[in-house]
């Protein structure tokens, strides 16, 4: 079950509804959001009924969810949600009829490269930048990012260029360091199940992208994606990548099914990336494709202005001039399966 | 490498490329099709060189191919191919820009049945009426189909309503049988390793559909189709239809990637079942849409007048009315990715 | 539910209760085993109580079972089976405490290799030989076995050694010949689910070994079992021999789990095949122990005097003098975990 | 390559080959052990030979490592190693012919469930004691352990009872603290690609359990033991827990080829945890057994006094009547694969 306040709702009134919980024997879990507290109810529910709460001061009503992943669930909110990312001139949105292509290059490498790229996708439509600068890699020895100094390389491109950024952390304590620069955090498929990390994201105020982890069902992902809700922080992004299976002709297999069942099963906004999936250039047109005639509410691609070098994926990544003709093949896929 | 035949080549020409082939130390394997005449050499090459072959009479030229599945590779035939099936009126054609969509019962139940499915589905678009008589089945106590019964309800069905039609064969005894009554054959998800059945249906004067096995690699499923094609069949279709993977809220996986993916590999036309991949109704639509844009050359869709009375496979049949929707987003989702 | 029948019941008897279940609107399925008649009730059960038969000549008594699949379950018969291969002097056994091991070449490829390979095994006290007439191959240009004369070599090999042998066949139409020469009829992974090829040496008067498909759950696997039992044919072995998963360092992924959990769910014996799980020689050793540890019934193993021409799956094949090692591990692990 | 230091090398020994290598081009990782100092060269070793090396003042030898996984590879160091946690009287050993068995319950819920589960298992032969006080969950809303207060009562159960105790660490940040108290970190599944925990272990003096990624390859899992030894940490024993398959009646699949695959790629110690592999009681044992039958260096399995009770993982802890069993029986599989 779960309480949800008015948005005039005081500390006090959160706190008595709190007490009347613990009172009936149950946990209460509160997510201050920025727009509207919410309260689930863990435990022996049994004695609890909707109006138990109804008549408390400051309540807004009580929904019943059946799902483990209470918050983020269609039960609990039947709308689609909002993402917002960015302020002033540099804004992209997603969800509920919002559509929005992230780009850049898999790593910030440097200025140059950064810039070039950014450059690219801006004017191909592009509403946010990605470009990492702290990398997970399964070998030590493989190069694992600029750190801040990166970070600083995508706040100038975002003055620049006008888009807000996206940038992964991978490490809890770097959370406030990555918030202070970046857009919008993600949180990468290996550390999906990281819970740490999960909540400490769910106590910033950046939006978050929350990768599918390559071997994690939807509904463990769902799970983790309620580990971010429940600290405060409603603004995520579900982003499928493709997951782990024994075909060995794609880096992963897209599971483009995922879209319309997490349209079913959240009101999260979910966004697809072509380019881990897939892990082929060749392949990134047709797979964004298929992601947005299955429904998805944006984008997440490579693209780098000289794979070659990249140090990176570098066969996944696109070229500017492939990712004009992707953004022109998208819009069109969008409009045809738009009601 | 593989010797092409002119087509004006006379058997004899063909037996002396043969015993060529064979004094040089290398198996012959001679596939005749209904258009040419093809012959793949195995075994040690390093005497062989085009020009050896090139000289003999009644020899078009000679190709090198690396792929294990050479005559249905890229490498041997860079052109698409096209699949024709049914003959008059009643035509459907799937590969090189033509696309179609198969559409019926997953199983006859009944004269009925089919016939009001039929009517839909034909005023809708469809190219060709799917309906089984043999249904391969995990239990032994499921429903097994109408047998020839089920294939006399759909050859009436093509004479009243224009459709081909395709069905499934699941014993190599029963393809002449099945062969004398349907315009196309399938070999199911079950039997795509099951090679007497492959060759029966190579040596079937009726193109073949061969669906993925849901556990087989692109490789596997390739040397799958080369099986057919080698015994003298060369009209046959691949249908991605959903491999195995850890997650559970579809039935199966959609590998949509698999569409690019052939289509690199492969001159064969690539269908997608978009049924017994989610096995959900309402995914069938959006996953129709991606298979589309990820460039599918038609789609097979399960479609039922009174899904809750089916004996088979009822959560995944769409109704009529679903199926007209279908037809028109599909629709405008092709002309949004044709170049 | 099943109803057993007397071992002295008459054709009158069986009949008797067929109509009765009929009448009672259901479908009967009747297994007439060499050593008793079954017969497995299917439909709505909502009227049928046990007494309803339990009273009717030739009865001997009725079982409730709920597993999909009826006649192979533990429920139905809480004893485990015993399976006996050969006659005479030639006579193996796997079951109940009986436990054995099938070694020999993948494929017969020479008089010369299979005998020399059966005198090796035979000494060391395997209990059957292997070796294969008919090969199911990926590549249509692969080996594909001797056929009838590789039937010929095992049925003097057995004379020579006094090991009966286990054969795959591949085709249904091959059962009758197959069952002709071999004392017991293996159906292979790539055919778990080939339903004609199961009902067929379901009909054969020989014991058979069914592999488990390599993407096959345990429970579509007994329902694989299920298809052989009801056609009257009791003496069935299954056989683990790994799973496909995304693990590429075997060639496939051993389930050693499945032997407990298929001797908690199922009356039949459980062998496990070391050779083709883990597809390298160095871990048939350790995986041929864990199973026995793990409860299996038996082993096959592919043993070949000379493993570099092996002209089938040459990477796992141990030689003679390991297979004695292998043996002696084997039967101090047996005792170690003997009650 | 690898250039392995004198243990009576000094710093300045140190730096001066890591400057030799820098000079040449190439990054230089320095792993300062309790016992040894070695040093990685990772880049272009086209101009680097071992004589380079060699003559400098401090160096021991050098190796040529192709492994991706350099310092944990059996190219490296072909000896296996031993793994010791814990001091005076409460020692355990891994490794090299040491075979140990670390028991306890999934998580820490009390003085009581920890004290009588302790003491039963010291007295049935375990080395080691399991219990968790911190949990990752997949729910944010299950049982996440009891913090520091598990830790001290694992440290007076240690004093009780002999036995030195592991204890799993999720967040860097915590690592400090964990490794104040146990003898042994570990670093479970869903955190095997945690980078910065792996980093932060790697520079803790305690001995690390890895669990492997229940959906990581072999490789990857060696990466991640590099990451772990490359920070100086080089006490580490890799725990197989079950891979994620489409099987759904096991939990896990349990790997068991695992165990022999490792023990020719590596030089560390192999455990195997037969509790969370097959996610039920019953399958403890025979798993256990199968696992030591493959050669594993130990085992650590789940045991509670009242699993009925347990807020972690119920269906698969033994009680400890039956723990004595399992002891029994690993013991005399020991004897039965020992040389």
């Amino acid at each position: 079950m779960i309480v949800v306040m008015d948005s005039s709702a005081s500390r006090a009134h959160v706190d008595a509804v709190v007490r009347r919980i613990r009172d009936l024997g149950c946990d209460a879990h509160v997510s201050v959001g920025r727009s509207r507290t919410v309260i689930g109810v863990v435990g022996d529910r049994s004695r609890l009924t909707p109006d138990i709460f109804d008549s408390l001061p400051g309540v807004s009503h009580t929904m019943r969810v059946s799902a483990p992943f209470k918050f983020v669930s269609r039960e609990f909110q039947p709308a689609p949600s909002v993402v917002t990312a960015g302020s002033g001139d540099a804004v992209a949105r997603f969800g509920a009829g919002h559509f929005g292509v992230i780009a850049g290059p898999c790593a910030v490498e440097s200025r140059d490269q950064l810039f070039r790229t950014a450059e690219r996708v801006a004017s191909a439509g592009a509403v946010m930048l990605r470009g990492d600068a702290f990398k997970p890699r399964t070998s030590p020895y493989s190069f694992q990012g600029l750190g801040e100094r990166g970070l600083e390389l995508l706040a100038q491109a975002r003055e620049e260029f006008g888009l807000p950024f996206v940038a992964e952390v991978v490490d809890p304590r770097d959370v406030p360091l990555v918030a202070s620069y970046a857009d919008m955090l993600r949180v990468g498929t290996r550390n999906m199940a990281n819970f740490p990390l999960l909540s400490e994201v769910g106590r910033a105020r950046k939006p978050v992208q929350l990768k599918r982890g390559f071997t994690a069902t939807i509904d463990e992902w769902l799970q983790a994606a309620e580990y971010i809700f429940k600290e405060g922080n409603h603004d995520i992004l579900l982003v499928e990548r493709g997951i782990r299976t024994f075909e060995q002709s794609t880096r992963n297999t897209l599971d483009v099914s995922a879209v319309p069942v997490l349209h079913g099963l959240s009101h999260l906004p979910v966004l697809v990336d072509p380019s881990h999936a897939g892990g082929r250039r060749e392949l990134v047109l047709p797979l964004a494709a298929a992601a947005v005639a299955a429904g998805a509410d944006g984008l997440m691609v490579d693209v780098h202005v000289d794979p070659s070098s990249a140090k990176v994926d570098a066969a996944q990544a696109i070229v500017p001039d492939e990712f004009d003709d992707l953004m022109e093949v998208v819009s069109r896929v969008r409009q045809a399966v738009a009601v």
